[in-house]
Formats: C-alpha cells, structure tokens, sequence
C-alpha cells in the first residue's frame, strides 16, 4: 500500500485503546466530546467489556450516517466495540449490513458469563469458541477468513452495482489472544499465533485491493489502513513492537497513539510518498465527508479536519494540534514538533505485580511511572518530530527559550481547550452482569439464549 | 544505495566501538586475535586514545597489503585509529596515500596535551582546532568537506589510470564533538551539528557515486557504507537512534553491535533488496580478496568468509556466529536466529553517576546492570531475529526445550571458539604522555613541534 500510496508518518489514534479509539473516529470527536469515558477515577482507559451498560450516544452523529444519508451503502464487517445493548446495535448507527461480534473475543465459561456472539445484520448466528470455532490451543479459527469473504463479497457485490459503498473491515484480529486460519498458522518466522494473524490480514487486505483493480474501481476508492492504538505490549510476544516509540497501549506516550496509516488511491493520491502531515484518526471523518462531498454538520465541535490537501497536493498544515486522553484526563498535547505532557502514567503497581506492563524494561524516574504524576506545573516536553522516542525532555535548565515559547504556546492552547470544552455524558460509568450476551436477538432460532441473571449495576472498575 | 543495492538487515561490527573495530575490519580478525584490546581488567572497552602506547601489531596482515600486493592502488582518507606512532603508520601498513587524523578530534590544550595532527601522506599538515579549524562553539568545521574533496580528487585520478584502487573513506564526522561545513550547519530538521553532520556525509556519498558513474567505473567499482559501532547514545542528541535495538556502542546489545550495511555495485548486486545473512565487518576482508581474485593468508585463523553469495545470488548461509566481546571478555555469541549472553554490563556506577549511559532510560533487572553480570551457568537467551530489542529473554521455564536446544548448540560454539583460541598480545594495555602527538613527522616545516615531556608509562584505566 505505501509503494502504491501514501504512508502518514504521524498519524495518531483518539485514545490509546479500542472503543474510545472507534468512536472518535467514527464521529470525528474526541472521547470527552462523544461521550465514550469514564470518570469514576481521573485518567482511567474504560472500553466495552459486555458488562457495560452504555454505548456510543445517540446524540452523536456518526461517520457512516452521513455517508448512508449522502448516498452510499454502507457495511461493518468484523467488531464493532461501541456498545453491544440493542440501542447501540450497528444497524440502528447507520450501516445497511453488518456481519460481526459486538465485544472483544475474550473466551467466557459460559455459565459465570456467556461467550460473546457473532452477528448477520440484526440476529446473533453462534458465539465464539462455540459454533465460531476459536482454538486456543492451537492458536487455530477461521473467522478472520470469514470476515475476509464478507468483505471481498461485498466489495464484489457492491462494486456491481456502480453506487457508492463505505466498508468498514474492522477484523478482531490481531487482538488477543491470538488466533489465525489453519492456512496461516505456523507461516511467521516469529512462530507465533500473533506473527501468523498479521499475515492473515495482510493477505486478506491484499486481496481486497486486487479485487478493486479487477473491478477497476481503484481509482474511485479509498483505502485506509490504521490502527486503534499503539501495539500492546502488555502482550508481549503476542503482540506487535513500538519501535521506535515509548511504551504501547493504555499510555499517552507516542507508543500509545502513534499508528501506522497508509493511504491507497491510485492515481490521485501520489505512490509511494510518505507525509509528515500530523493528523488523528479522527480526521478520517472530515476527510471522507470532504472527499464525498457532503458537508459537516454545523451543529457542534469537531476535532477533525479534511486531510485532503495532504493527501492529494501534499500540502502540509503542521500546526494541527493532538490531545492525548487517558480516560478523563487530558494528559498530553502536541503542537507542531513539541508535546508537552502534563500527567504521565505508566501501569499501576497491584497491576505490576501480576505482570501487566505497558512499558516493559523503561525505567525513567518520574516519567514512565507506577503513579500518576502531575506534571502541570512544570510540563515535560518533548521534540516529537526528531526525538519520537521520548527520550530526551528538553528542560528549563537546559534550553530555556525553546522551553519557555513551547511550553508558553502549548498551554495556551490546552487553556482554550478547556475553556470551550463541553464534556459529553460519560457512557462507560456503570457495568451490569444482566446486560451481557445472554440471549441476543436471534438467540432462540439458535436455540442458545442462556437465562438472564438479576440486574447489578455497578460502577464499574477501571484500573489502568 | 539501498534502492540501487542491497540493505543487509543482520550485519554486525567485530566490537562496540571504534579502534577494534577497525582493527578486525581491516585484519580479518577478531580483536582479541589480533590483540587491538586490552587485559588490564575483564570485559573493558579500549581504543587508542593518544597517549597509547601500542597499535595494530605488524604481525597482522591487513587488507589493504594484500590488495596493494594484488595491483590494487590504496588511500586511507579520514581517521585511522589503530596506532598514531611511527610504527604503526598507515603508509607502512599498506596504504599508498593518507589524508587524515591519526586519532578522534578531541579538543586538548597545547600545552598539557597536544592537538590531534592531520596528515597528508608522510607527514602531519596541521592540527584540529589550530590550523584545521573545529569551531565547537558554532559546530562549524570544513574538515568534512576537506575528506570529501581528497575523495572526489582520488576517483577522479585513479578512475582515469584503468587500474583497479581501493579507497577507505573514515570520515571522522559524524563521531562527537559533533560539526558540519558551513554550507550544511542548520540544514537538519533535529537542528543539532550531528543531524548537520549526517546529511553533509550523505551528500559526499552521493557525489562519490555520481562521480563512479561519471567515470563509467560503478560497474566495477562495490562501495559498502557502514558503521563501526552503534550508535552513541551517550552523546544523547549529538548521535543517532538505535531503535529498535537494546542499547548502544560500548555495550554487547544488538544496539552495539548491529549496523547498516550497505552494499552498492550496479548490475553486480540485485538493487532495492534487503538481505537476512548474518555478516560481520571482518567478512569484508575475505569479500574483497574474494572479489579481487586474490587468495586468503593460510598461515592463521580468520573470523571471516566472504559474502559473495549472499551479495550476487542471494545464496543464504545464515548459520554464521558472531561472536560479541568487551575487550578481553566474551559477553555473548549469536547463531542462527539466537543469541545466548554468558555476560551482560550497562555502564559502571561510578560512570553511571556522571552522566554516561549506554542504555539510557532501559530497566533489565539483572541483565542491563551497572555490574558485569555472570550468566555463563544459566545464560541470557533472546531469538534476535524475531526479538531484536531483546525484550524478551527465553528462559529455561516457558520454553525448555527451546532454551535447551539452543543454548546447548551455542555453548558447543563457545566451547569449540575457546578450545582454539590463541589471543593476541594485548596492544591496549599501556598508556605515556610522552607518546602523545608532540612532534609529529612534518613539524618543523610547520614550526609546531611541542616539547616531549618525560616518559612515565603507566597501565592504562579502561572504566568501561
Ligand atoms: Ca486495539
Ligand atoms: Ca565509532
């Protein structure tokens, strides 16, 4: 895709893990803005275990809305991650078509919690490790082939048809734990059931673009492939590397937010060029309703601008501004090549203590720490453009101009931030074990709706 | 070059910094074959600071007498490094022509210490800071640009004989004190004399390629661009990044260890192709006699074999061990993807607390410590190929089998190395005021002969 396309070298996520993540970039705004946060603590990850009670609001205007409203036909094939409660079902949120799970693939006893189902349009048709084979053992399933045959249907389908078509292929993998089709496993060198699912996908997206050129619609489409955060580290070996940025997911250092972005349009974005543009997955909505032609709405604040001048012309807006939450807590933001954090935080100590690690083997003293560290102060900064490792905080002491005029602008624009800031009604507040999948719609065809538990609503415990 | 060559991925130096390095580049062999290392104290890095008393030995056959012996005209332009008395001279070590310095361009005084001397040929023809102007102030220096000129001049003038030349470019540039020619001081985006410094190397080396084709030589002419160390991570933003390797020079991490390699020979070597060969720069040795029809010394052991087929053909034979020693001690030794630590050492506390770091902001307990660390009962085990930050170790508890069989056939390689090794007489062992760069052939013309003070040879102090 980079040969063919455009690879945006500082290209950032919403939030450093998933749902929060989909969210800011399927409504263009930032999880403090949309609602997806919590703030039973200061600076906590929430997400969509399936004990959440909430999902995105329905005040939220969302990417594929305004697509479906502009004339397009649109599919999520694979996760979806913003709410599994029917008011958040994806096909009452603007696509036409859906075939996959709500929640992340985590294996449940079935009993004590139900294991998570996967979906056609509006009805369940089996759970995972159940009649959607996961082997855990092996590290064997074939679901990503089938989120991979939805996708090449559709695009084939679609593509017919002569209409425009937004598909948003949202495989479950490579999150863990890790599995990849009988075909695959065992093809990475590194061995691993991750190394062989990111083959697997990179297979399926290949083909995926074939199908495009043989349909010749390249030169009508737009291919973007991203990520939803930095690689989880706390995975270890199943999981990608950061290199060269600090720490991974769960943090709002650069391993955190910072993620791959490739650009694919053959024939009117330039091959092969790679753009120092700063932009945020959250720009994908302006971009697409740019490219679509359809306006934004004028109804509210977005945190998302047209990334089409880059894109197209390779005009370059540097002093586009990323904030980088941690939950409630606005921890960092960059400006132009400095970021300036004001809170840091590694991975708490009782989740040190079982081994979970967002930043294995840093050790920078009241930066990459067990506590949250307020920094606002006397803010640590960083030259991200020519130090995106993190490593070299310029001080008062030792460059007190630069320091001074960065630190000086930068909290300037937090101060306007957080003046203008309306915070949206935080969704990921309360969990609840009646709300989980235990008898999803189509569940009684299935004959596989299990009895639904008394209603506990809890806050819920977000730790990190 | 990469785009019209070939990148090798896995190619390593014959130690962490600059003087052994040189040494077993050029001799073939390993440091503590060719006895470029010290025994004051186990596993300590040492070089040839210019109170050193010793140098290459004349019992090691160095690459360049053996070409110059084959037909091959030969220039040294830039530092030598193994040896700054009359003894150790490089035009009695098989060079035709020299331009340059003898040792790294530390500032001194002139009077407790003297300038470091460039040469040309035979004689010195003025000193750093003195008439061969380094402004550390400005981080302005022209001397690159002065290395880059004698390169041009040589292509040029041995291009047009017909005869076959063999050119050892040593840029002291980009080493700390960091400069850069007037023309490119401020042309880097990191605004730093060494960003300065990168960028103005890389022009030089894209005018010797452009000159090579000008001549109608690149189809006979390989050029190889490396380095003879990793980065220094000690000069913090005076040097560059390792990522995503552990560590830095001085250390027996990947960071140390592994550089860029390469390799640029129109229509000889396939273009745009990476390579996974495990090479050393001591492998250049027999490459090149390999190259130049000329045959290998028979009378020693070498640490050398030539790379031919992996450069022309692609041919892999990538169960090649690399050995990585500090100073006298063997720290770790790679085969095949692993490569098993019996020692490990960051940086000495005392050192630690001055600033000086190999492995700034990294925690490994026990493995990257301020002590030297003995594994050899239990060793450290990492699959570089798959692990290359050396994040994760292998240990006997999650992977027997793979721990066993590994460290089982490394501890063999160790065991068979030790059984034959017959070091060298350490060279770096003892140090002398009076050896400094007092009078230097060629003062007298240039009236700068300094007073030679009274010999007092003392055992040199390797912290590191
Ligand atoms: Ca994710
Ligand atoms: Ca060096």
């Amino acid at each position: 895709m980079v040969s063919e396309g455009m690879d945006m070298t500082s290209f950032y996520t919403a939030a450093p893990l998933c749902s929060p993540s989909r969210a800011a970039m399927l409504s263009g705004r930032l999880p403090i803005r949309n609602g997806l946060y919590s703030d039973n603590a200061f600076g906590r990850n929430a997400y969509t275990p399936q004990d959440i009670v909430g999902g995105i609001a329905s005040s939220e205007i969302l990417l594929q809305e305004l697509l479906r409203k502009g004339g397009y036909h649109t599919k999520l094939i694979g996760k979806w991650h913003l709410g599994h409660r029917a008011p958040y079902h994806p096909l009452k949120r603007g696509f036409n078509e859906w075939y996959g799970a709500p929640n992340v693939h985590f294996q449940y006893d079935g009993t004590t919690a139900p294991n998570i189902p996967v979906y056609k349009d509006q009805n369940m048709i089996g759970r995972f490790y159940e009649g959607i084979a996961i082997n855990l053992t092996t590290g064997i399933s074939e679901y990503t082939q089938h989120l991979g045959e939805e996708a090449l249907e559709y695009i084939s389908r679609r593509g017919r048809t002569g209409k425009p078509f937004f598909l948003y292929w949202n495989p479950d993998s490579t999150h863990a734990p890790s599995y990849a089709s009988a075909r695959f496993r065992g093809r990475s060198q590194r061995g691993t059931a991750y190394g062989d699912a990111l083959i697997e996908v990179d297979d399926i997206v290949g083909k995926m673009l074939d199908l495009l050129v043989n349909h010749k619609l390249e030169n009508d489409t737009l291919v973007v492939l991203t990520s939803d955060n930095g690689a989880a580290l706390v995975s270890k070996r199943e999981a990608g590397t950061n290199a060269p940025f600090l720490c991974g997911k769960q943090t709002t250092f650069e391993g955190g937010f910072r993620t791959p972005a490739f650009f694919w349009w053959p024939n009117k974005i330039p091959a092969g060029n790679a753009s120092s543009q700063v932009g945020t997955q959250m720009d994908l909505f302006a971009t697409f309703l740019d490219l679509a032609g359809l306006p934004m709405p004028r109804d509210r604040v977005y945190d998302s601008i047209s990334l089409k001048p880059a894109l197209m012309n390779g005009d370059l807006d540097l002093e586009k501004v990323v904030f980088f939450y941690r939950g409630n807590g606005l921890f960092a933001v960059r400006k132009g090549r400095f970021k300036m954090h004001l809170w840091t935080w590694r991975t708490p100590q009782e989740e040190l203590k079982r081994g979970i690690d967002y930043c294995p083997n840093i050790h920078m003293d009241g930066i990459v720490s067990a506590t949250q560290v307020n920094h606002t102060a006397e803010p640590i900064l960083f030259d991200v453009d020519n130090d995106p490792e993190e490593r070299y905080p310029i001080r008062p002491g030792n460059s007190p101009t630069i320091y001074e005029t960065a630190v000086g602008y930068l909290k300037k624009v937090v101060e306007k931030h957080q003046q203008d800031l309306v915070p949206g009604k935080p969704a990921l507040n309360y969990c609840d074990p009646a709300v989980e999948n235990w008898a999803p719609p189509g569940c009684e065809d299935l004959d596989d709706c299990l009895p639904i538990p008394a209603s506990k609503v809890v806050i819920c415990d977000w730790p990190h």
